[in-house]
């Protein structure tokens, strides 16, 4: 891929971490979305610890709040940090319940108690919300660690546990060629959330921050960045976090504050209606289109008909020239959930995503391998340009 | 309590912290040691979620592996991140078997994958390590973010999960006046040890390190602190990674370093031989000696026949003058775990603790309330110097 990560101190491939992960033992369905364990108290039931967190979008919060004043920046956060694990897990057919545990890391210093009871107050508005659409969340505490000599401003992650039974695993086993790829929207307002979601989610946000944001916060926020940047990669666009993003009704705050939407009552009515349809399921968060690469065996995935690059993905692109290969590469460019289903299977799946106000597409499908060899295939088109990806990233570049 | 911590940007009492997580919902059992829910699969049972980790003990490691070379300096803290969590688990009566997750964020510019793999290969050491000895600790995957804008150098977290039978929490509501406080030293070497250990545990580590190390290292590693620290608290100690800490075969590295050690094994066996015997149990991290402070009602505990002080708690006493009421608030002092047993108890309580080669001893009892009012409280004998305690710290201070 492009530098353009790279120069940013992220490792958007992470190959030294997929290698440095092979001395834990495997998991046991090893071409599943999510880490699973045989369950140690019973073992016809399989058993998910998913960690992840809302990463560098904390920072986005802390200039939000330092810039523009006022609460609630931080609130949003909580989702985010959830739906990172939640539409992992849906994505093996885990639909809840769900036991959330969660950990914040502060710098004292910068984030007081206000701060954090606004993620506190998130997750338990998030998990009260998803009460309300059938998906159980139980909140079961956490930690919070003053580490400022580690953590710059604030890392807000969570751990969800949850349990499924073993035959209802979802494990990409079952998508084959013909298998077309249902895209759900990124963006939007769907019928569960309170205000338009600019479609962001919650990874590439050391690009996005760096892409977007004024070069004035280089000065302002050195809390916000690494030490070991080079200056001129650091906050190289040209937007203040009040100002309005073009092509929207949100401020460039709110747009990318946007809480990352999950789609866990989609794939739970889902599976209840066509449980045979569904092949498998892929959240596109780090890796963005090129997600799927990493599942199935001599497949290759040809998206040729994306749903709009939403406004915000659109000025990440256009104010720092972002690359198209990298835009694939980190971003959800347009859909963050992909169900592989029959082609005969579309119009009903596409149907549930409306009962639930989500736009929806059949934005690709699944071929034969083309150029054959190691490894699955993917296939691009993005705004024009046909891209070309491999396991190890982009064909030709 | 006094403000050399504070000095540090840590608040050690959290005091904000508490008030904040009181927006969440409150756990199945408000007195245990660790937050419960009922589990959402079988009601007769309880479920913890766990969260924890190495903390700032990480950037003694990083000084140590740029100071020393070689190699192994970080592998200790996956270990540490384990037993943060599962000692607290243990105190509810759980022993598992236990389900782990990892989460590693990391600023990538600094920290390679030969040192995520350390880690990963320290928490499978640690899990092999306790399966020889009868603790099931399942590795269940985890997630490495590279952040380097929020993470300055690696956090390590973890989090545990474990379900015990509901009618086998223990939660503390059986502690009473006449109850002795057994306390299993924190240093020395278990049977199921590899190593001496210097007793040091995972936590009090901004206040250990900025009280030890030499100020050459605030040039070296800006990376290692907090950059709104008045440089004068940062690094204020005399001693070197390399150099000998006094009273000890172990240089101050290895004595920092030195994996917190897990009682897990030894509980296990304590609830098979002798269920009965105990009321509670207390793991004496942040609080320190004062931990106990916020379990059970109108309790007065009374630490006046303490273990001697670990050599590295001592120098860091003595280096840098911390006083006793921030020793007594910040480290274990000697013992890491308390077991609240009845007198005539606490000789088979001990034989255990011998089994496995720790050492222990009556250091308290349970007392009536001395002086009254709300909350419980804690009389320390440390150095020679009586210290009364009461739920908001100090008392006459």
């Amino acid at each position: 891929m492009a530098d353009e990560y790279q120069n940013l101190g992220v490792s958007a491939m992470k190959a030294d971490v997929h290698k440095a992960i092979r001395v834990l033992p495997p998991p046991a369905y090893p071409g599943a979305f999510c880490h699973l364990v045989v369950d140690p108290w019973d073992a016809s039931q399989v058993m998910a610890m998913h960690a992840d967190g809302s990463g560098t979008k904390a920072n986005v919060a802390y200039i939000a709040a330092r810039e523009l004043g006022g609460s609630g920046w931080f609130r949003g956060l909580a989702q985010d940090s959830a739906v990172m694990n939640i539409d992992d897990l849906i994505c093996v057919g885990a639909v809840g319940p769900y036991v959330l545990s969660n950990t914040i890391g502060r710098n004292a210093q910068v984030i007081g108690g206000d701060l954090l009871q606004e993620v506190l107050e998130g997750y338990h508005g998030f998990a009260t919300q998803m009460a309300a659409c059938g998906v159980e969340i139980m909140l079961a505490g956490g930690e919070t660690a003053d580490c400022g000599d580690t953590v710059q401003t604030i890392v807000v992650d969570s751990t969800v546990c949850t349990r499924m039974p073993a035959a209802a695993v979802i494990d990409f086993s079952r998508v084959r060629p013909g298998d077309v790829i249902v895209g759900l929207s990124s963006s939007g307002r769907a019928t569960y959330e309170t205000a338009e979601n600019s479609g962001i989610g919650s990874n590439g946000f050391t690009l996005a921050r760096h892409a977007l944001l004024s070069s004035e916060y280089r000065k302002a926020y050195p809390e916000t960045y690494a030490r070991e940047l080079d200056l001129q990669h650091v906050y190289r666009g040209t937007l203040k976090v009040g100002d309005m993003l073009p092509g929207t009704q949100l401020t460039v705050a709110e747009a990318l504050l946007s809480p990352t939407r999950t789609y866990a009552p989609v794939v739970k009515e889902l599976l209840r209606q066509l449980p045979d349809a569904v092949h498998g399921l892929i959240h596109n968060t780090g890796g963005g289109l090129t997600k799927c690469i990493r599942f199935g065996k001599g497949l290759r995935f040809v998206k040729r008909e994306l749903l709009p690059l939403p406004p915000v993905q659109r000025a990440i692109r256009e104010i720092s020239g972002v690359g198209l290969p990298t835009m694939a590469q980190t971003f959800n460019c347009g859909h963050r959930l992909e169900i592989y289903c029959p082609a005969a299977d579309a119009q009903a799946v596409m149907r549930v995503a409306t009962q639930f106000g989500i736009e929806s597409k059949v934005v690709g499908e699944v071929v034969p391998l083309r150029r054959g060899g190691e490894g699955n295939e993917v296939e691009v088109l993005l705004e024009g340009q046909t891209l070309e990806f491999g396991p190890e990233g982009l064909v030709g570049a």
